[in-house]
């Protein structure tokens, strides 16, 4: 290999570092069919925690009734083992889920609302006015609890009830909460209508409007581009990922089909640029495995059956005797 | 949305306009446990000429014993509707499958070998250095029958056997055909080990070696990194991409698991991001939808299952009723 070839070769155009928080426990498994027992739910977490996340989105704090799936969260925080480097977030949907929240320990909460009217009335019940004023309120408690505030918003790359979503309304609403006093902010993809450019220049204005506010890309691989725009958010600059381990997660109308993007896709596609992840591929390709088990189901990973693209393979039997003595 | 934000988000970092050689009816059809009729297989090829395709890679002119699924080459050929403004390209093998694909008069001949020796080896059954010399005959032949000629070069970004690929090797069999009179070549990620940043470089690389002759790029689904591939492809300037609707092809082990990168996703990324792939995506989602009654089985197509980004949906009914009497 030439020098010009092998500087050209691993050129990065973004960081050489990002991070990743793993969101199946909370995104994945809440809408799966079956309720997974506690006991799994910990086991997972312990399983993802030895695998080198920088975050890992534990459970949600949401009224039993609501999502049943995780109406353990207070058990699980207080079972699953706190690995050291690893931030373990949580979903709080309200000032009730924000006490029950805290009386766990979290070091993030997570708060949501959409970017789209129609969602957000469609998804949590409320306008868009009252879901920013609790959220205020919610920011304002957490902030005097002390803890990291972290606010995901919802359909900024597009609604699936509207369509295109303006990004200087997705700007106005993360300017409220960021000047409010969150860390950080999340912009989700949430049915997987996002496209390499829009990414890029959604997360190139965020970071010159907010250079002080840590942002987080969540993609989901609804319509194949969740590693395109994952791509592109990182050349922009972006350091900071949501992923599923397994694409869990997404639309409960079509598992397996539109779900998160996969955190071992990305992993894989950013190591194998080079880029540190701060993942063990190999340990979390164990967990993949094993998530069947967990969901009660066949989990479907592209990259588990295929392996690693430099896990070679034996070459056929019958090539050696057909070339013997050729050069 | 402001001036800014709009100028930002359809920023372009790649050419306005590519062009799509659909590989399905060749790449696909071979490997499928069905022989599909040579009625479905004109009806196919019929339906992909309505679409906008700027090539298709029609069939292939294999020993009927190698590959019995295209045995009908030359009933295909004979058969089908030539549209106007469609190249129609032909794999072709060897010099007697060159002269079967002459008789023909196709626009194009597609000529192969692997860049790696274990993979041409048990590809092809034979040397590197035997199919070098093959294909030089047959450059000489086509272009004595003054038909136009392309090289696929296949495991260029890596081999299943031997892993990571000498880019300096990969480039100096590209040199040979173009200086033999290749008008065009395939750069062929075989079996999905192409990365990103790996693919911008080599594609740069081709293109500052050889400006004068086409370049294409192949690219397979196996690692979920398919649309993220086709993107650093067309931000290094690449305009000619394969594909093949509903992502048929790949590996005949795990089918619909590896094929290659869907043409419905392909074209809907980059229709997403206003680059005019000259390719009507309805027309081509109503030809994936009907492709499990070509080859007998459930064709995955996660774009068809989802639509289009902006095919919204009605909201849930209970919305208006909730939310009666407020702004």
């Amino acid at each position: 290999m030439s020098a010009a070839t092998r500087i050209n070769r691993f050129a990065l155009r973004g960081p050489a570092r990002i991070e990743i928080n793993e969101v199946a426990p909370r995104d994945g498994l809440q809408i799966e069919p079956v309720v997974v027992p506690t006991d799994a739910k910990v086991a997972l977490l312990d399983a993802l925690s030895d695998c080198g996340f920088a975050r890992i989105e534990a459970t949600s704090f949401t009224s039993a009734r609501a999502i049943p799936a995780l109406a353990d969260a207070e058990a699980v925080m207080h079972r699953i083992r706190r690995a050291a480097g690893v931030r373990y977030t949580v979903l709080v949907p309200n000032l009730r889920g924000l006490e029950r929240a805290l009386s766990c320990g979290p070091d993030e909460v997570n708060l949501v609302m959409s970017a789209s009217e129609t969602h957000n009335r469609a998804n949590l019940r409320m306008t868009r006015a009252q879901s920013q004023a609790q959220l205020l309120a919610m920011i304002e408690a957490a902030r005097a609890a002390n803890v990291a505030i972290n606010v995901s918003l919802s359909t900024v790359f597009g609604c699936p009830f509207e369509g295109d979503v303006d990004p200087d309304a997705v700007m106005a609403l993360a300017r409220i909460f960021a000047g409010a006093g969150a860390n950080g902010i999340t912009l989700c993809d949430t049915t997987g209508m996002a496209y390499p450019t829009q990414v890029r220049a959604l997360c190139e204005i965020f970071q010159n409007a907010l250079p002080d506010t840590a942002l987080t890309i969540h993609l989901h691989n609804t319509r194949g581009m969740g590693l395109a725009n994952a791509l592109a958010a990182w050349e922009a600059g972006v350091t900071r990922f949501d992923a599923a381990a397994g694409g869990l997660g997404g639309c409960p109308y079509a598992p397996g089909a539109s779900g998160n993007v996969s955190t071992e896709e990305l992993v894989h596609m950013f190591a194998s640029m080079g880029v540190d992840t701060g993942v063990d591929l190999q340990r979390l390709l164990a967990v993949v495995a094993g998530l069947g088990d967990v969901v009660q189901r066949e989990v479907s990973s592209q990259l588990l059956r295929a392996g690693p693209r430099l896990a070679t393979h034996q070459p056929p039997a019958w090539l050696a005797e057909h070339f013997a003595g050729q050069a």
